[in-house]
């Protein structure tokens, strides 16, 4: 299962599995609003995932309809020198119109990743890369119920525009799972019980640690290979660094409908509109004025922080998505970017995976307003041997100004 | 033990341990001489280490002070999907003035944390964080003598100024251990051969590589789970995600001040001072003219770097700590930041962990100036073979005008 | 081997073995053409490799030639505290035309670094580091037939200036093996079928993903230490931590050109030229004007992307290098910064390291331009079964405009 996307067909001929892979300008739809003009494989970005099996033959016809030369690198992938990729080092480049040939067979299973390795900052800041997944030879082994592959991308698009700006080399601002952003990420389905891999490589300029929610897990596969049961470690976040793979794998014991997200705030948000160009600091003086007001103490009606904006009908321009968005059966998810939600789901009808909307909580598993009086409160510091004090609900225990001084002098 | 920090009292309400954490503006003391105006729990940022016992039940009553909605997430736990605290997606948020109730089951044992769910970019950058430690049941499972709990967190807050900006990517001013920062991080204190866990999370946007002295160890523990014996690395720096924990343990065999800090430079330095400006860059024609002054050729009498300035007094705006700073028993420590020290000594009283002041090292061991006739010099290059010229002190081996090559053509 | 470097003589003296480095302003030429002024140790940045073997006791010599004081910190050793290099901390500092002296034993065989702990931020940023390999006592360990060191260093050189700037905390624009770019830096030579070990330290401010076409590998040591066997993972990619250390090893059986390189696109690239100015999106108006030729909609005569550049004469302020550079036998390779060659010959004569030039494919392995009729191609989205349509060269199967959304709907 490709998150917003599809598997490449091929052909047999001989001994040979034949695919067509053509480079060329694409259009992707990041979310409902917003269109990027990019650089792709068979008209999306990323690129369609190449399926094939452990001991194949493969012959994969590269044909560049982009205005200046390509090549594909089929990362992770142990092959002849001269199928490698690297234009100029084990290849000439593919000029505009041609079609070039690469040939080997699959030495192992697992799971790798192709892109080009020519005017690679442009190529890849425009979208160009896809999957390569090798199943082993043996479908007994590393058998799942479920698997699920994406890619990390990240984008600079001004507010307004719509195609990257390629030279950019930290600061990004369309953060993205296969070229798409929450909340127009697909979510994983899965049914209780299924044994569950996740399959993320990152094409971006920085690590992401990928965390999903509910579950710890272990990675089971690299880029590299399969890791040996003794070597792997239990996680609920996955940083995987920058031309890197981690596939993690889990019994989906647990239902519900759970975050699954990268851990930095920022890659969990869109673009920002022009209307909130006073919020990102241009202007210092009149942002520190804005943000004082954060604080009670500058503003006595007490005004809040960002949390309105995913609700606010905002002036955005053309093409732009808000910053914070998307609605669950609870309110506003204030999310954006590198967000989607897996659904583990009972008594799913075997085999259909379509999304089967919220989560229904039992009774009482839900947090709640509490109504009673309001419980006791300590507040720092408190004394080193941290005993608890006997409280009572409504009973202040103690409130002591902080001083910022650990418990221990 | 939390650094500059403090355990949150609960009291037993049946089969219940409840706890109460409150959301709410608090000022920090970031190290003497600097408040930050931050939100956090309890009146401080990071709130309250929440310590319980593998297998209890917890209520933990949450009251919103802020001016806006917040949620609580606990990161690494499993349980229901209803308390996970992802607002919109698994519970409504909760409004200000408002008090919600979570409660789960604690089903294994580690080091989680929690934070808001609910505008997540603006709470955390301001602070709202904190520590959930999980003890075994079986008391002798994973046993130390001293357990130390720290998070990393990361502020931009322009000097003279109290508030973070809460848009910031990635140029943050302010590197903290428990949002304090070097010389206002408690040390480490422990007793020769005591076993020392430490317990590091991250919740900025960027690895921190914790760098320890004097020992190597091993991560035990991740937000997952505990690592097993045979799938641990030796490390001297430990790289932590962001939204990651890592624990590593040792045995405290070798006495010293052994300084503990991130590995990225600029990390272990405070905001500049608004006299430092035209050593940050902003007119680059004024700032080249003024860096070539660093070397010799340009600059006759040999002016220096920057580590004048730890010593030096200068003009500061007010509530601004200097770059580098802090002073040791040899004389000032050039640091900021994230920055504390390991003291490991013999002879500590039986649970006496004050601050033992600086480490007494025994004769000869100290790194000594040299007063004799200066030794032998060997410059680039050499032939590839290394064979090592005899050499006298003060005797001059070979001084070749270095050209970049190798030693190996 | 020291790529581009070289290791330090030494003499015994007694029970001692005697080092001596020399801290002081040196010239290195990154790649010809360029030159940059930076301070390093003995005439070099970095400075030499420091070997010795397991239980050796060493004394080295310190001389200060700096404008500034300085210390060195031996990364990574286990040794008395007042041996830890860190200034203020564990000894005084080390003024100008001073020399000091650290003594201690190695008590572990691994693969450690030395670097200030004085004015780190600028020492460091001035490219004052080195390494230190201690080999194991019994030489039966961990042996192996071709044993490669570097460093990853960045530094922030204007275009046209010598000096770098050292204040800059993400920003860099020369990315370093050694204080070398590409096409400056060595080639990695090796036999087929001898056993190879890389050994790479990252002193910069983020995250190096190294990655190396052609083998998988474990990782065998970290500067904490030899990793257990059944600790290791497969790995095509090495994500380096900041202070941390990372050596890998393979077998040489695949023989060819291989490239070696960060995996961060902007780290292959050297510092922009003034006459890229435009692109570099100082003024975003013009920048986003020009970007839009990139897509074929806006610009009908089919501009192209960055490409052209490695081959254009341009007009480069003096002292800089192109951004993408470099010739092999295909044709210009695009690249800068962290790039360089594995090459694995066959039929090397006997200690034979010598650059053997480029690889000599055998007939067939090299992908080629196919002349024959274009095969057929299908363009996003395909059903979601993925059935594989029958097709023959010429015949396109469909051609559906992409919506963005994934083969499960």
């Amino acid at each position: 299962m490709t998150l917003n996307g599809w598997t490449l067909p091929w052909r047999q001929n001989g001994d040979w599995k034949e695919f067509h892979l053509v480079a060329e300008p694409v259009e992707r739809e990041m979310a409902p609003g917003m269109i990027a003009r990019l650089w792709g494989y068979n008209g999306q970005s990323p690129g369609p995932t190449i399926e094939a099996v452990e001991g194949d033959k493969v012959r994969i016809f590269v044909t560049n309809h982009l205005p200046e030369h390509t090549t594909i690198h089929w990362h992770g992938q142990l092959l002849p020198c001269g199928m490698d990729g690297v234009g100029g080092l084990t290849q000439p480049h593919i000029k505009p119109g041609k079609t070039f040939v690469y040939e080997f067979e699959l030495k192992k299973s697992g799971t790798f990743m192709y892109h080009p390795h020519a005017d690679e900052m442009v190529q890849m800041a425009m979208g160009m890369m896809g999957f390569f997944v090798v199943h082993p030879r043996d479908p007994k082994l590393h058998r799942v119920d479920r698997d699920f592959v994406f890619l990390l991308s990240a984008y600079d698009i001004e507010p307004g525009n719509y195609v990257p700006k390629v030279a950019e080399m930290t600061n990004f601002n369309m953060w993205t799972f296969n070229t798409r952003v929450f909340p127009g990420i697909d979510p994983l389905v899965v049914a209780k019980g299924d044994r569950v891999r996740v399959r993320v490589g990152n094409l971006t300029m920085t690590n992401h640690p990928i965390h999903m929610h509910g579950y710890d897990f272990e990675v089971t596969c690299t880029d590299g290979g399969w890791v040996r049961p003794e070597a792997r470690w239990p996680e609920v976040t996955i940083d995987i660094p920058v031309g890197g793979m981690r596939a993690y794998e889990f019994d989906a014991i647990y239902p519900g409908d759970w975050a699954l997200h990268c851990h930095k705030s920022h890659h969990t948000m869109n673009a920002m509109g022009h209307d909130l160009r006073t919020f990102i600091g241009v202007n210092k003086r009149t942002f520190a004025r804005q943000m004082k007001q954060l604080v009670p103490d500058y503003m006595p009606m007490g005004s809040a922080g960002m949390a309105d904006m995913g609700e606010m009908e905002m002036q955005l321009p053309d093409n732009t998505l808000p910053m914070m968005t998307g609605f669950a059966q609870f309110g506003a998810v204030e999310m954006g970017g590198m967000f989607t939600v897996l659904k583990v789901r009972e008594g799913l009808a075997a085999g259909d995976y379509k999304d089967p909307g919220w989560y229904q909580h039992p009774p009482g598993t839900v947090a709640w307003e509490w109504k009673g009086p309001v419980p006791a409160t300590t507040r720092a510091p408190v004394p080193a041997t941290g005993a608890a004090p006997a409280a009572k609900p409504g009973e202040t225990l103690r409130v002591v100004k902080p001083n910022g001084h650990g418990n221990h002098k």
